[in-house]
């Protein structure tokens, strides 16, 4: 008889009151009853950070820290049967990197949004810490059982040679200036960094492109904007790209497409076929193919590749959705830290990341001019 | 500052190995970490339903119960602190009743799967027996955020007077014989009920309709068919419909629809206004007026009821699915076991429902002639 | 070299000011240039008929009726080389018997509107007088692409032996009193027939049925509704169908369901295989298939039968409409005219369809009671 | 009473056995049987050209031409009342400026495929020859009522001001080596021009959006690619776009796009309001707000503006397609034969159509640098 697996424990750093992301990791980590938060740090403010942990958490005192440095430190302390595991970095973007070189110090595994730091130095500083580590990157939408699907394709040659390869993320949430605590962090470059519409969603963008099609980006040519007057990042944008192997596409970006709420969308076309995915319809995946009617191919559904059944939890026609997604990279984590393989987007990803966007607001600050991203 | 909240405690009759809704349940009740599986009868066989319990939940083997008889003894002896304080029965249909029964008699709130029994009579009694309990029966797509805004437009007289009601519900995996764990006890009768097709979908597609438009059946003609040779129950029918009021309807049902997976819509027409709703894009829903264009509410989205927005649990633009619907139930659950009122599918739809059923299967066999529903 | 062809000549009754439909014929008569109006007894009152033909359609003077009898006196005594040959019937139900009955009996080929008369006593009359001559009825969803490709599917046994057939026409703009010249005639028992939305549209849902299917209602029960107060005909009704050969289906047919436009779609399941289809985005085929993705046919697309080929008038991509669709009726016409095959709606399914309409009406005022269709 | 109208005269040029748009303007030219054709010259063989006339289009002998030239001048000889009054371009590019240049010379109105010549320098030569002509350049997706809905929303300010303006135009024929007449032209340099991909459809998108939105390019980085070898013309490419007046867009445009048929969409986005447009369903407008629910508007339905109802032939519902489009652009030029205003697109379109292409290519032979597009 097998036997009796514990709960994965973890911390959880930022998820304090009116944070949006914090609560989905959490959902996330826990869906499938793998994991359970144990501590956290959830406020810059310590005493906000404390309450938030027995309030919204109902977390006891001593797991409910004033600060993630506490944290590291009081939890090194426990024994290893009650000490967390791993920490889910769910804090603005200039917490990134301060939160996990200190968990990846104090020999925690790392779970972290995107982008993974405020630039690349960092995420390189931080690959030199990670050692034998695990870190994961939540570019949650790559979780998709059609996204699975769509690289499985790829990658059996199903679409031959790649050529066209594009991405859109539009919003319009910030068409207007908006006061709240979700934007006013991603409009000010001190906590979410050199790029903002980029930073935030032109990032998901690259990130599912490249892991879909498995290209690499060798030169670009943004063009970014700022439209609402006083904001100081860039919140709309077009960015032509030219991979390695000699693809072509473009990412359009923007968070001042009135009226659009998360509409993610890829196209790839190869030589042999085609195939095209949006978040709207997030179970369904079309391929076209050149000399017979498109198909749609869904969620849990009849002729997938086992990758894909694999990351579906209900069967065909029973919708799953954004949290499923993020639950399943927490899934392949899970089975990373029981020794399996690593495959969800890591650090390398996150290197790639910075170095697009870092590329992609050099480029459009000199005045859209192609620049080239140096080999990794 | 607030007290801690302790979790509710739930045991689990059903999802054993092989099984799917009672999986589906545990993801849906603690998706909100509001509580947790402690205890269980996970299968008929007693020594499999003991191994279930500790090698697929983990739990400790003195909770882990041969069947629910023993566990609502075991758990009666138990502390209150630790006690479970609801069971979940997901096990097939023919068990609803007697472990609901017991339940109640024992004193532990229920959430049972649909149809709540085998017959009217069988619900009949435990309407009897419910007492103060609570008594939450799935049927989970009332759970959709996109329904709540549909039932509230109805209750708010956006669609004026209603005048035709209809849903449909196509799945095509019995198209052909199965045999698997899933298929044998739907098309069992002792196990099923006396309806295959409608007592598994055809009911979901009565009760959203009636939850939504708040109409009662009046009366119905019903022709059912059975398609797959050798097959005992109903796999296909369609219903005509009189509501109370004068509206009319009809009701679609198929387990044959060769293709389909879980095809569930509904579409309701007033004297105002129509609304639209289908399970394939259930953030979506359609709302057409005489006199301008049509428009599409979103989950999250601008526009909606104040309910309609408190069934969400992301902002617009991220799909929410089936799950998330499922979870929808048992918050509103928890809700009423802290005192809160009982906005939820309870043993009125389960009264409602077997009437239907029978009802349906009545006048098929009677050569689908009409019949009325006596009120309830 | 080949002998230049000369277009063939026909007269309207019908498409005086005001109408709709008569401009719909005439254009899609004359879609592929083989055709040329040229004469006509456009309205009941003389006057306007002989205006409207100069008028509206530019024709001279002496080829304007007062009335269809005069027009096929008239036309009958012109030289063979210059009289009308086939006569378009674009009236008001009413009109159709006895302007096809007198077109029969002058040695004209006729093409009518749906439904062929007011009675099926009336179809008989009319076959009896048909001989030789060709007949038309414009049942015009049959003219799509898609349809022809629907109709081969199930023809070449792709999918299987058919279990479900159903059809929906929704429409809304009768939800409210109407008072125009549309309107007026259609809700209007001595003008329109026995029945108002299911002698309007919900013959068209029938034939198309029958079109795709090939499969005959043996038995009926239909409930129909009057909806909007001091209107005669029905406006609303559902329809249980029980098929020669075991298939079973349902017709739910509206012109009160509000905001509707002219949403007719079908839905097929055999044993093999599924189909769907909708006029709302008429250049789509969904296939669906037990055991992979289902797909999407397309006008013009890739992996078409040769008849659905034959039906699109633009390669993939450019959308075929109503008016295409209609005119490929035409198309198939003339080409009878010209010795080949009969392959399009006629008196054969002018009788069934005044059966079914009939037998409709007598089930719903009969209480809703099941009616048998005699064999034709 | 009204005097009878004659319908207009034109010839025709190109559209000889294997074409495919000759067809198309013939049937648009005649839709509203307010033209038809009385002569032409139909290839570029004399003998073939004179055959065709005769054969597919039935015309006399002597109104069957074999140059083009030799019809300018039978025409011109012809009495005033028999005499073709315009005449269609409908042959490969290349045929453009010398075909309408004879025309005008010849003192004929002109409808003219796009692109309008093969070079800007040919269309302000062809500016020159025009005086009080008329000149009508098909970019026949501007007929869409959808599309006149768009504009007239722009036009309203109901947008606000505009940020992002993006099309796309995706087709999949040409992902391979393909060997017919279509593709021959298309693909060579001396008959399409500078561009292929995108003198054929990129010019396209460019004047959708120029058209909906009134805005100009000011500025454009163009990468266009070769990807079929043995090509000689870009077969895909992504041009980034700086709109005077700070908007910033980007087109993109494909030949090999594997499976896409003609999928040419615009997305709008102001500072009140966004649109979505796309040709697969080009009944349909999306109309996006900040704060209601998106709405979609339909051809012929409630809720348009006057522009939009008067594209509209048929009551809302029935699915209007490309050639009604394109008629659409027939019916605006036959008011301005009559004195109306010029309500389509023209020769300023050519000239900044040509403008682009040109722009279009330098921008990429320079290496995807900035051009800007001098003022018109």
């Amino acid at each position: 008889m097998a036997a009796v697996k514990a709960k994965f424990r973890f911390g959880l750093i930022g998820g304090g009151q009116g944070a949006f992301i914090g609560a989905v990791h959490r959902m996330a980590a826990e869906l499938d009853s793998r994991a359970e938060l144990v501590c956290g740090a959830f406020a810059a403010d310590p005493d906000r950070s404390r309450q938030s942990g027995q309030n919204l958490y109902q977390l006891p005192a001593e797991r409910c820290y004033g600060t993630f440095a506490q944290m590291f430190d009081g939890e090194s302390l426990l024994p290893e049967s009650r000490r967390m595991q791993f920490v889910i970095i769910a804090a603005p973007n200039h917490v990134h990197f301060p939160a996990a070189a200190a968990a990846l110090k104090a020999g925690f595994h790392v779970v972290c949004d995107k982008p993974v730091t405020l630039s690349l130095a960092q995420a390189v500083e931080l690959k030199a810490l990670q050692g034998e580590l695990k870190f994961l990157l939540t570019h949650n939408y790559t979780g998709y059982p059609m996204i699975e699907e769509a690289r499985s394709l790829v990658a059996a040659g199903m679409l031959g040679k790649i050529r066209r390869a594009q991405a859109s993320y539009l919003q319009g949430w910030l068409a207007r200036d908006v006061d709240n605590k979700q934007a006013s962090w991603r409009t000010d470059p001190r906590r979410a960094g050199a790029a903002g519409c980029f930073g935030d969603i032109g990032s998901h963008a690259e990130n599912l492109l490249s892991h879909v099609t498995g290209l690499r980006i060798q030169r670009l040519c943004a063009d970014l904007s700022t439209f609402v007057s006083g904001r100081s990042l860039d919140d709309d944008g077009n960015v032509l790209l030219q991979f390695a192997g000699g693809a072509r596409g473009v990412i359009s970006a923007s968070q001042v497409a009135c009226g659009c709420e998360n509409d993610l969308s890829i196209k790839v076309y190869g030589d042999k076929a085609g195939l095209e995915w949006s978040q709207r319809e997030p179970n369904s995946l079309i391929v076209r193919w050149p000399d017979k009617p498109f198909e749609i191919r869904r969620t849990g559904g009849a002729g997938l590749s086992n990758r894909a059944l694999a990351a579906a939890r209900l069967p065909a026609g029973h919708p799953e959705g954004y949290l499923e997604a993020f639950a399943n990279l927490y899934a392949k984590f899970f089975a990373a830290l029981e020794g399996g393989a690593e495959d969800y987007p890591g650090l390398e990803d996150g290197l790639r990341g910075m170095n697009f966007i870092e590329q992609v607001v050099a480029s459009s600050a000199a005045g859209a001019h192609w620049v080239s991203l140096d080999p990794e």
